[in-house]
């Protein structure tokens, strides 16, 4: 397979997004991670702080690059001629939103394939929304995300509170 | 069976929603659509919209009609004479909910009885939400929704980014 | 809605099918228990003895009656022309087996709608199976079965041990 | 064991809540029925109203208490040298969500256990949301919460809407 | 990725089996269908039947092949060089088995990854089993398995009852 | 809490039970395994194998002891004055499982109770059965079973093959 998207918000990235894509940089030629804009809620990081996240995570990859994605996801992929998305699968929630989605998206654009993985069991109980919850409590983050995130969430709560 | 009602936001209606619109209709003496007007979250769609939207769909099934409810759907029920909802289930969250709601609905009003329908395998991916969301990145929507809905949403969109 | 047959193997009958075809009865004009043959696994009971826990417990419902399936259920539904099956759900298990069996009973006789009932909240937690684990060790059963079942599962395992 | 909390919004408290710490009293030497904070989602009642919900309902129980934790839970634990965490499991929701938190909370706090009871079939349907939607449309809720829970919904409703 | 190994029974291959393969083509440089002998349950056909359904199957296919594993399926894939599975997903018993299977895996195994796809909403209720059991009343196949494997299940019928 | 049971088969003990008892025996001043019998499947190893098996196991556990219960769990609890079990959650399945378990015991002996853990994450994937279907294979199990249960199974193998 020539190339795979990893799509998502990485609000901010988590140890549960580089897990999935350190391993995918051993499986597939060329993966490029895609930073969606995500209109639908609002993000704590801007975009291009998200994309800050990623590009930091991934300089040691030789194959893995990173993009943004401001529209429809598939409309993105058309345009960029990539034919499989690769997505993290954590907990049931998880698999029922993205069963949906692969199905959505392939009903639209036909030779789009959804792949799975499952999340590495040492990192498959954090998400994004929780990281979030214990940092403004100034909870303890360093198993959670890369210490780059860390710092930006520290920062990023000392600004809401001065 | 004399009547049963299929509740919902419809906000909008979509194909899942006239599967089982449809098939109720060749399986009961009567059905009755009722559109909830729904306090806790905001509608996309006024409920006079999305009146329209069963309305303009129903029109070739004789012994199916639309309502309005804008209380409580159990006093709905009671006030009509109602016995019997209908829903239909696309999901897990979809049952776990909905097994939550017609114990709570039977304990207010003993007689009324939830039955629910699988969705058809070609829509039980589909889901109101999923279809704003698409919605507002222009994707193509015509699988999803009846036509006239989809015209609504167009109209909508235009609207809002006008 | 003219008819609703109920199926299963009722090795044995329990609260549970008790429950569900009691509801059946105030909300259908016609409903029949299908007891099933059964190939795929050994029952404890003979499909004569299955059929007589169902007569016992369905006296008081003049619309109830009771009857034997020993092919494929899509074909006895063909033949007794009945367009609607009604089965009760207890578990995110029976979801989503039963799920994908009204599916495949729809794709082979398209007319034939499947309708669920959550079970009551008293008895969601009995299954057969598990009451076959109780009686096994001369548990106490009466919660759980109809008075008639639990002599017969008391006389049954007196047998097996004489 | 010596001390066990009880952590939740109580927002307000329900017969699902009171059914677990009633349960918890006579199986633990101690509880502490925790109220948090809680900045993530907007609560309907005060944090003092939470409280009182809690007190009016323990008064019975000679070894359950009432406590604030304003802060992340974990601190409170190490604060209060608690080790044993106790939450009600209704559905597979909180099933996931709690084994994510409990995973999450060991991370940070290895001497913290979370132990789980499965709420009382007669309750499980019940959740806070649910009971706040019903009350708005002044459905009646005897049967959900406690009595002067019941009382205080309905000051609030009239407050609301006057 | 260089290759990709689908494994399983094929006790019989159905629809769903082959839509995964088919797609799979498409995705991957080389694919090998791997027909495990499976002790643990017996199977209705020979491991060589079962071969030949998939080699039937994969006629048009250039890039897929079909193996045998009469081993434990790291050990066939350590010798064969094979950094990844591609296993279907139709329903969520699918999802937790395979979640654990996969962990299980690469902890004997840390090269080796799996990837899912979700099975295709018009084949997502097929499965194996149920197959054995509508073709045991003569049930119609047609839409289910293959024709080549549709004639061996009559003629593997007709054996039985003659 | 006085005391708590941990039952189950054991057949054999793996890691994720010994991840359960060893942090069972942190929280309760008394824990005891409690191997049961269990005529409803057949065990691989005897009764007098799974109790040393455990044994082994909570040598360095001063509050662990190991008994036998042959008859009917709540038979067992009743006469030995147990008042709360302890079982470790590890999927979805033992969740529903599980929970149907603790409504049906307690129904019968309403003083039990009965408290869930979540498997530690290292360990929740593993479960007897995947452990020896592995063994069957000669597969490495040192990671999921305890050295002494380890060396039984090679031993067991080996009388087989022999």
């Amino acid at each position: 397979m020539r190339k795979v998207a990893i799509p998502g918000s990485f609000d901010p990235l988590t140890n549960g997004h580089t897990d999935i894509i350190q391993r995918a940089s051993t499986l597939f030629d060329e993966v490029v991670v895609v930073v969606a804009q995500n209109t639908t809620k609002a993000c704590w990081f801007s975009l291009e702080e998200r994309c800050t996240f990623v590009k930091e995570s991934i300089q040691s990859f030789a194959n893995v690059s990173v993009d943004v994605c401001q529209g429809l996801l598939i409309t993105y992929c058309q345009s960029n001629n990539i034919k499989a998305l690769l997505r993290g699968i954590r907990t049931f929630s998880d698999y029922e939103y993205e069963s949906s989605m692969s199905r959505l998206n392939q009903e639209l654009y036909p030779e789009l394939e959804t792949l799975f993985m499952m999340s590495d069991k040492l990192v498959a109980h954090i998400n994004s929304n929780m990281v979030k919850e214990f940092a403004r409590f100034e909870g303890e983050l360093s198993g959670w995300v890369p210490k780059h995130v860390e710092i930006a969430i520290i920062n990023r709560i000392k600004q809401e509170t001065s």
